[in-house]
């Protein structure tokens, strides 16, 4: 033992970051350099900017010398009774005997619930496909990412998750809508991991990044809002998606007032505070509030659909289930090339962008995630017309 | 072992936060607000504001709505170059071949450090008196903080250091100017860590948050721009402390190439990105350049002299080494009373707020920490009288 600590070996990486995949985003983005003109499905931000006024208040509130040092380590009294304001009115979340800290982006919310309660080599049930960076956070963590496939509509597996739970369990973790597949998992469902969760003395981590983006009359259900939820449920959101407003880094928690001294702590290590400014920005586009949002739903509904019409038209080898949330599509196909050669491929010959499923946890198969939120119509249009042409050569 | 694992067990935080110390700044706070009218010595900010141009300059960039959107997770482009440009020539270190990386903050940038380079069970040494949220990160990574004293003037002990270090052993820590003490560590001393650092194989974590605030001739070194540093060197810095604007929550690192695989992980995987807006500041800040920090360091100065001016006029049971850096005076109080009782005497009797040494390491003799960076110097000054009235009574 002694001489694996050697000095060269002593300076390596840690074993921990050595278990934490490469993230795949940088990767598509290289060739996508190499290759000009490519139009890229892969970014999963919208096109619209955020409200105007919140650079301006912003740039006000800052004239305040006190403005510009260190705030509360949880966030800003305004922002927080905002935010308590808005899980009451929009998500049926009463706030009062929770807290809410406000996190630098929705990921540091989910790094500081894994932290909070998970040692390593503790488990954390995630749902395949799963959101990258949370595989990567719980690993970094130490703690291991149990997998449990969602079903052929990337519906939740409830009996699966009940089976894949072991001593060591400590949290089930749920995303609707979803990243990467677009999916907004059923009330019933949600209630059901919940109410696991509650008997078997776990936390349910619901994210809720994509709450607004639901379409064809599918609504989004906040599995805090359940009745006996407070005490074990850890809900996590993100101003980055709803308000266009990713580069502020703003994301929020609610969770068991238990929790509180375990967050602040590991905040102030990490953080000490979330960014003054991009809070002040964040009161001001809950100011504009959900309408702000909801103006461009119509417009992405039509880009969704347009989307899926294009998909459709390929053959029996390309399946995209059904799903209505999020801007995301997460199609299957039936090829024996693996999901980075065909992302390279459709790149280099086709012109077009998307992400392989393998980073999203699906290494049987070959998946690709289409994101069709940051793009006008007209450019999501000619990116479809080079991927459905791509994909009806290369596999079709 | 089974049986501890059941639910109510399952529930409880993590034994990880549970071995990290509760920050005490809080507890400092709720006694400052429950006895108004105390002036605060505890924090660890300056009274300037940042130079005006930052807001409006980050304020027109946010007029480009590319700028709303996640930015490259090591920082913009142009940020990085003002960033290389300034450790060329303040530091004296040649970046290139190295990496710099954007934090949001500095703490964030210790964070990133350690959680790539060492394992649960690693060792890293801290000078005491530590900084504590770098011992707070080291046990948040399940990682050892191995304690090295400083000498009596609260400089680096070379021998004790090489001492210390065993197999498990990954980096040692110097924070110079020093957080708490105000030291600033003689050049041929950081020189004698890095050489020993390099010859065992181990990473110089080098903190210089306080790079500028040196007195009475003391010169900062970066222990980065020594030959042959670069390879096992991480230097980490802040625009917190030097341009007041600790509110933007930004930081920045300088490592080698070698690091940046696992940093980019850990920092895709916990922010994302560094805040847009606030890195906008920092540019802003950068332009405005040192000479905006340095016009501030005569009347800081000149409160310093206050200070220990003040300090010395009380008996031979209080020592005040001789520090020539940062804006802290750390004082050993000869007395029974413990730290933070002390603390708490002197703000309900004496109307005035310290930092209790213990939350430093300091757990043998009674220490307290004394902040003169964030008051104006008749502030300063009222604060000083009741503390050496305070003092003078309590334990005089």
């Amino acid at each position: 033992m002694t001489n694996d600590l050697s000095p060269p070996h002593r300076m390596a990486l840690s074993a921990r970051i050595q278990a934490v995949q490469s993230p795949i985003i940088p990767v598509i983005g290289e060739l996508i350099r190499a290759n000009p003109g490519t139009i890229s499905l892969g970014q999963g931000i919208v096109h619209y900017p955020p409200p105007g006024e919140i650079v301006s208040r912003m740039a006000e509130a800052m004239a305040d010398p006190a403005r510009h040092r260190y705030g509360h380590v949880t966030g800003l009294t305004p922002l927080l009774e905002a935010l308590r304001a808005k899980l009451a009115a929009e998500n049926g979340i009463d706030s009062e005997g929770r807290e809410v800290v406000v996190t630098a982006g929705g990921n540091m919310a989910f790094v500081n619930a894994v932290l909070a309660i998970a040692d390593p080599g503790d488990e954390i049930i995630l749902q395949t496909p799963y959101y990258f960076n949370h595989e990567m956070a719980i690993r970094l963590a130490g703690c291991t990412p149990v997998l449990v496939p969602t079903d052929g509509d990337y519906q939740l597996q409830v009996e699966a998750i009940r089976e894949a739970i072991t001593p060591r369990t400590r949290a089930v973790v749920t995303i609707s809508p979803n990243n990467p597949t677009g999916a907004v998992y059923e009330e019933a469902a949600l209630r059901a991991i919940n109410a696991l969760c509650a008997a078997d003395g776990l936390y349910h981590i619901s994210d809720e990044a994509y709450e607004y983006f639901t379409y064809d009359g599918a609504r989004h259900f906040s599995p805090g809002a359940i009745d006996g939820a407070a005490a074990h449920t850890i809900s996590l959101y993100s101003l980055s998606k709803a308000y266009g407003m990713a580069a502020w880094r703003i994301g929020y928690m609610v969770m068991p007032g238990a929790l509180l001294p375990a967050v602040k702590k590991i905040q102030d290590t990490i953080l000490i505070c979330p960014p003054v400014p991009s809070q002040l920005a964040a009161l001001g586009a809950l100011e504009a509030g959900a309408g702000y949002c909801r103006q461009f739903l119509a417009p992405m509904a039509d880009v969704r659909h347009l989307v899926l019409e294009e998909l459709s038209r390929l053959g029996p080898r390309i399946t995209v289930p059904a799903v209505r949330g999020a801007f995301y599509a997460f199609v299957a196909v039936d090829t024996d090339l693996d999901a980075l050669a065909l992302a390279r491929l459709l790149i280099e010959a086709y012109g077009v962008a998307v992400i392989p499923g393998t980073t999203f946890g699906m290494t049987e198969g070959c998946y690709l995630r289409i994101a069709y939120g940051a793009l006008q119509r007209e450019t999501v249009a000619e990116a479809m017309g080079r991927l459905t042409k791509g994909l009806a050569a290369l596999v079709g």
